[in-house]
């Protein structure tokens, strides 16, 4: 049995993380975090850091970056590993929560994306691209999406470049190109129609054949096998500072 | 029976129509032209318009543009039904031929693309966007292929475009924009990747639901069903001139 | 501006029903019918058809077969053109409703579907199987949905059949063949796994080409366009009977 | 710069792989055996390997089973590294092969498959099975491909069902199934169309997520990447014999 600290307990994807913790058997959340203090739940959520009187295995968190370097500055400290569950820290952040992980004898992990599918995408493409170095990246997203290229594709274009050697030859400009982006060597196309959720698909060419790996995301209930997995290995972490669900997968 | 002449009989396209001529029961190859004149095969090849001394329900031509207008004023002329595969002729030689065959109670038939999945698609396309006005074209060809977008896909957007009302709003221009055009406000995103030989997909998206329609070509071979259709059906034409294989599907 | 009458104005598709209509400026619900009466909208909900004192253009129906038929018997001899959308009514009900439509001079439409993308591609393969007759459909669903193949797969198969003449040769038996039917000698492989909604893709292929129309459901508000075409346009069907949105597209 | 000596040389794959090694600059073809000897090439065919007086790095045969193992055991016998290209030896030919092998201070490497993206194909496989047990395959292979499913697809099912723990429920049995097959509880769905070379797809489904793998072989020109990399590496094997390109990607 594993027990597990939730800060951001409230919170949207706090509140879905409770929900499957307390489904799974070998889990346990035994308090959270969250600015409204309650005891509704079958266990306590403290308000603030200085009124945690419980301990954990593992504390997760959901909250905004700048709150959740503050928190896993006090969890660090305090005997539990941590995983925080953002997308917006900086490698200042990074260097920082590893050395206190490090100081502590305490494990620190940072995942941007918990969604398996596309981890599981993007370790395929890099090791695809050594061998097929040819490759261009179509994602499509939701029409009311305003960044485009989506984060995963931008993080997939920039490992296909990091495995290759190739080079391709750029498009001739043109006045009214398409939504997308020629991003490391690497063409990224974006599509952006209503009733599409989130997907991306790399596509491969060499002489002969060809090689794609796609993967669609339909709701943040793709985050919790990720979620589990995190919390059943950080534990077992070789360094003190991990970015990314890569490593255990 | 329907009798065949073949304009362009000893090219390469030429000659795999008259390969598919020769399979077919219901048609029969009765004379052909070619610069270089000809008794090898079972049917006499003319080096010139005027050396010809035999007639056939049906004039094809695989030539260049500017021979196939020259060869279709002596065939129009002498009882030809005429069908022209080129994708090269001018507004000005469509009006032109239509002239002649209509003073002379022929058909011209100028098909740029005899392949059906192709026609099928653009057709499909048009019809959809009449109901899920919010469209993308993706192409992909081998990378030797210069220009971009494909023919293809350009008409398939001017078709999507011409079918709706609706306007996407473009993309923020980007100083490296992977290859593609924003043609009649439909993205078509063109893809260039060895091993791939010519595909397209339409992609359409409403709340709650997609739909997709794609094609792939992979060899000069698809044409020949096209072809097939067009021969048997010029004579039934119900105008002098007709411009793609789309009214017989 | 059409004026709409709910039946089956509380239940969870009914709901969603009402909600469309009053986002929709050239639509207005007048009065639902619901086993609960109710005033709790801005419209009247009876709770028998005997209760209704108001009438409207269009009657849509969303309640179970046995109900939508006894349902329909009132508004249609009560100056409704009606909607009815269901799966499960018999031919004996779409020949008594026909009949009742005609003697009153009002139009039925019985639409198991009204999703547009999966009326359009059968509508598409049909048309597809003339010229390319050899097919496949490949569908897909969520691990939950026990019947297989998909009713829709199912009225693909049956449209792919009529429309050509081809009989492709079927598989030797197997002990343990996967999911899938040969319906119509048009081979359905179906696909059942967690994280799929409903989809289904149709392939051709034909000497040196294929094409695909595949078509993704990601829940019922992909109905609301089907739904809004059929009340717009209900009064105007040349049949007092309409099975199926086809005709409108 | 690696020497070469290809063993039925004079056949259609034999060509073909001289025409490569002709064109790449690191490696250089110095013989060849062929039932017809021939000085033709710029390297000497010989008839019988009784007749041959040259030697080289590594030993490639593109023969028929028996023929490719009474060659190796010529070829491990005198100094060259082999590799065997064909998929009909049996394991009694894998012990014997490798022990010669092993006994003469050599390496002997069996690939029944050079296609890269295959092989990747089923690595990411078994890899995405482990995280995402929930998967099917779909291959599609011209129509007269007569045994369904593909080799390809049989092992990328075994591969799937040895990676994760997961039994899917069997479907009902029913009259006319499509064609396809529950191999280790993997459903393998096959499809038979004209104008298809040979394609594909493995897709995973989990909660909230999917993933799709899949990959096309238009020819056998596609081989050819995976045999300079045989090539390349075969000295530097840990093991006397190696089966399958897998352990070089």
């Amino acid at each position: 049995m594993t027990t597990v600290f939730v800060s951001g307990a409230s919170g949207k994807m706090g509140r879905k993380v409770v929900h499957m913790l307390q489904a799974t058997d070998d889990l346990r959340v035994v308090g959270g975090l969250d600015r409204a203090a309650s005891d509704a739940e079958d266990f306590p959520i403290f308000g603030d850091t200085a009124d945690i009187n419980v301990t954990a295995d593992v504390w997760v968190d959901f909250t905004i970056p700048t709150a959740a370097r503050k928190n896993a500055e006090y969890s660090l400290a305090h005997g539990f590993d941590t995983i925080i569950g953002t997308s917006g820290m900086s490698n200042d952040d990074f260097a920082a929560l590893g050395k206190i992980a490090a100081d502590n004898g305490r494990k620190v992990m940072i995942v941007p994306n918990f969604g398996i599918s596309a981890v599981l995408m993007m370790q395929f493409a890099a090791k695809a691209a050594k061998y097929m170095p040819d490759a261009e990246v179509v994602e499509i997203h939701h029409s009311d999406k305003i960044d485009a290229p989506s984060g995963t594709a931008r993080a997939t274009a920039q490992a296909i470049s990091k495995a290759r050697q190739a080079k391709p030859v750029a498009p001739k400009q043109t006045d009214a190109p398409a939504r997308g982006e020629w991003i490391d060597d690497v063409p990224v196309h974006a599509l952006r129609l209503p009733g599409y959720v989130a997907q991306e698909e790399v596509i491969f060419g060499a002489e002969g054949e060809s090689l794609s790996i796609s993967q669609i995301s339909y709701d943040r209930s793709s985050f919790m096998a990720g979620i589990r997995l995190a919390i059943r290995n950080v534990a077992d972490l070789p360094d003190a500072l991990t970015v990314g669900l890569d490593s255990l997968l």
